[in-house]
C-alpha cells in the first residue's frame, strides 16, 4: 500500500463511474491493476499474471475478483471502504470464468485502457457474446478534470521533481557517462520521495537530438547540451513530468539561438491555457514561435500529454484534438528544437488550467543552465 | 538504452521466433512495448500511448512500426542490427490502418502478452478478420529456455538483490515504519545497480501474514518477524526477486517452529529440481513438509513462477502444471507460512534448472536472521 488520501480517492467515485458507464452505453467495466482501476478504488493493486478485475455494472453491484493470497492487501487498500464485495479465488480456479459467472450476461464491456492481452483475451474467451471497447470512453471524461485533491498531488509531484532538478547541475561533469548521471538522478527521484522511477532520459549532445533517447554509456563532452527529461510516480499514485535542457560549459553559437526560440514558444504556450482553448490550438502556439523562427521541420512531435495517474494520458496538446481545456485539466507543455547529429533542447512543465489561466507545477528556471 | 550484449539478445533469434510463429499456426506476431518486444529485439522500447509494434510474419519480412520522434531511439537500439524495416509515423498518423496495411491479409495474429487494451483493441479495428491469440502460444517454449548469456543475467541480478538484502539488517528497527525501511531498500536496490524498482515489500508482525502486503505506516515493534520481498529489474532487462524473513529482537517461540518447518520445505523443493521432474512436483515436494508439520492450509500461494525479462512469467511452479523442468528454465521457489493477525514468513530464491540439478541465484543466508 502506498500513502492514499480519502479526498484523492472519494468513496463516492464509483457511484460517479458507473453513470459514466452508463452514458456511455456500457453494460459494464473491467478494471485490472492500473490506473484505471485506481481511479475508481484507490487500490494500487500488483500488476501481475494473477487475475485482480473489478466488475462495475452499469445496474447491480460491484464486485472484485482477486487472488486469495492478495485478499489481505485488497482488504487494507481504500477498496476496502466501497462496499463493494470481494470475491476471492483459489490457485487452481478460473478466475475469468468467475468473472463471466458473477457478472452474467452483457452486451458490451469496458476493458481498462492497460488490460493485458493476456487478461483480454481470456475474458473475451469466457464472455464470447460481449463486444470489447476501453473503458476509457466512459472514465476519460472524469479522470481529465482533476480534483483539487488530484491537483494538490500533481503540485506535490511537481515539487518533488523540481527538487531533483535542482541537483543535476550536481551531476551533470564533463567525462562523466549519461549512465552515471542518470544512475544519480534515479537515486535523487525516490530519495526526493517518488515511489517509482518512470523514466531517466539524459541526451547528451546528438543523443539531444533523439527525444526518447534514455540513457547510454556515451561520455558527455565540454561544450556539450544535455536534455534532462525524468520523472516518477509519488506514493500518491499521481506523476511527476520535467525537462530541463543543461549545457556543459559554453554551449555552440547556434544551439543558444534556437535555445531562445524554444524557450518563448514554451512560455507562450503555457500563457494561453485557459478554459475553452482547444488542445490543438496550444499546440498551435508553441509551433507558430518555432516555425516563424525557421525551426519548424525541427520540432518533430506534439507539445503535450495529459499527465495523473499516468505518465502520458488524455488530453494529448495535438494537432487534431479539438478537444476543449476545461478547470482541472493536467499536462506538459514541452515544445523541443532537434537537429540531428548536433544537439537538441526541450523544456516541459506541467501546467494545470484553471478557472481563469495556467498554474505551472514546475518551478525551475527554464533559462538555460550553464554546468 | 540500456545494456545490452549481443549474445542475450542475438541476431539469430528473430528467425528462430518466425519458426516458433509458423509452427504455433499464427500468421504474424505483432509485439508492443514490453518482454515480448526485447525479447525478440533486444529494444527497451518506453511503454507509451504511442504505438510501437513489431509486425514479425510467418512468411514476408519483420517491420517496426514506430513513432517518428522514437525513430533514433530504436536506431540506436540492438532492433538496428536485426536488418528489420523501420518504419515511422508522424503525429496526426493512424499507426493501426499503417500496421494492417503493411502486413495485408492475416488469419491468425498473436499478440504480445501484455499489449495494452488500448492497442489491442485498435489492432482489432483496423484487422477486422484477423483472430488474435496470445503471442506466448509461439514465444513461450523460447522465453522458457535461457540460455546461458540469459541465465549469467540473471545471476547478476541475483548478486544485486542479494546485496540488498545484505543491507536489510541496517534499515530493519523498531520504531521505524515499513515505510522508512521501503524508502531504504529501494534506494539500494537502485545503488546495486538495477535500472528500476519492480517491488518492495516489508509485511511487519500481522502485515507478515499478507503474501503481496507492500508498504505501510505501521511502525515495527520489537520481536516482530518482518518478511521482506524485493526485486528490480537491470539495465540488462533480466529481474530480481528474493525473499527473506527477519525477526527484530527475538521472534516469539510459535514463529520460530513453523520457520524452521519453512526453511526445510524450501530447501527440499530446491533440491528437487532437476530436468524432467514437473512443475506441479516441485510444488508438491515444498507443500508436502508444510503439510505434515501441519501447516498445509497456511501455505495459500502456489510455490513460484519464472522469471526473466518479467518478474513473474512461465513456468509456474503450481498444482495443475504438468510442464517438465528442462535445463535453462528459470523461476522462484518460495513457500510461505502465513498466520493471520499475527505473523508470517516466506523464503525465496530463484533457482536455474541445470543438466543435472538447480542452481540458486540467490544466496543470502536462510537461516532466521534476528537483528
Amino acid at each position: 500500500m502506498t500513502t492514499t488520501s480519502f479526498d484523492l480517492y472519494p468513496v463516492g467515485r464509483v457511484a460517479r463511474v458507473r453513470e459514466a458507464a452508463a452514458a456511455a452505453g456500457l453494460d459494464a467495466l473491467l478494471l485490472t491493476p492500473g490506473p484505471d482501476l485506481r481511479y475508481v478504488t484507490g487500490y494500487d493493486a500488483l500488476p501481475l499474471e494473477r487475475l485482480t478485475c473489478l466488475a462495475v455494472p452499469a445496474e447491480g453491484e460491484p464486485f472484485l475478483v482477486v487472488p486469495r493470497l492478495e485478499l489481505p492487501a485488497a482488504q487494507a487498500s481504500p477498496a476496502a471502504r466501497l462496499g463493494v464485495e470481494f470475491v476471492a479465488w483459489d490457485e487452481t480456479d478460473d478466475p475469468y470464468a468467475l468473472v463471466a459467472r458473477r457478472l452474467g450476461p452483457v452486451a458490451t464491456v469496458g476493458l481498462a485502457d492497460r488490460m493485458w492481452a493476456m487478461q483480454s483475451l481470456r475474458l473475451r474467451a469466457a464472455m464470447p457474446g460481449a463486444e470489447q471497447v476501453l473503458a476509457g470512453t466512459a472514465l476519460r471524461g472524469l479522470r481529465m478534470r482533476k480534483s483539487e485533491a488530484e491537483v494538490a498531488a500533481l503540485r506535490e509531484a511537481g515539487a518533488a521533481i523540481d527538487a531533483v532538478h535542482a541537483q543535476v547541475p550536481g551531476f551533470l561533469k564533463a567525462g562523466r557517462t549519461e549512465r552515471e548521471v542518470g544512475r544519480d538522478i534515479a537515486e535523487a527521484i525516490v530519495a526526493t520521495g517518488h515511489a517509482t522511477v518512470d523514466f531517466v532520459i539524459v541526451g547528451s549532445g546528438p543523443n539531444g537530438a533523439s527525444p526518447h533517447h534514455e540513457l547510454s554509456d556515451r561520455v558527455i563532452q565540454a561544450g556539450e547540451p544535455v536534455v534532462v527529461d525524468i520523472g516518477g510516480q509519488m506514493p500518491s499514485g499521481y506523476c511527476s513530468d520535467s525537462t530541463r535542457t543543461y549545457s556543459v560549459g559554453e554551449p555552440p553559437a547556434d544551439f543558444a539561438a534556437y535555445y531562445e526560440v524554444l524557450r518563448r514558444a514554451q512560455e507562450a504556450a503555457c500563457d494561453a491555457v485557459r478554459p475553452g482553448v482547444s488542445c490543438e490550438s496550444i499546440d498551435a502556439v508553441a509551433r507558430e514561435v518555432i516555425t516563424e523562427a525557421g525551426f519548424g521541420d525541427r520540432f518533430i512531435h506534439r507539445t503535450g500529454h495529459g499527465i495523473g495517474l499516468e505518465a502520458h494520458e488524455e488530453p494529448y496538446i495535438v494537432a487534431g484534438n479539438a478537444e476543449p481545456l476545461a478547470p482541472g485539466f493536467a499536462f506538459s507543455i514541452e515544445p523541443g528544437i532537434y537537429l540531428p547529429g548536433r544537439h537538441g533542447a526541450r523544456i516541459e512543465d506541467i501546467v494545470v488550467c484553471g478557472e481563469s489561466g495556467g498554474e505551472r507545477l514546475n518551478l525551475r528556471p527554464r533559462e538555460l543552465v550553464v554546468v
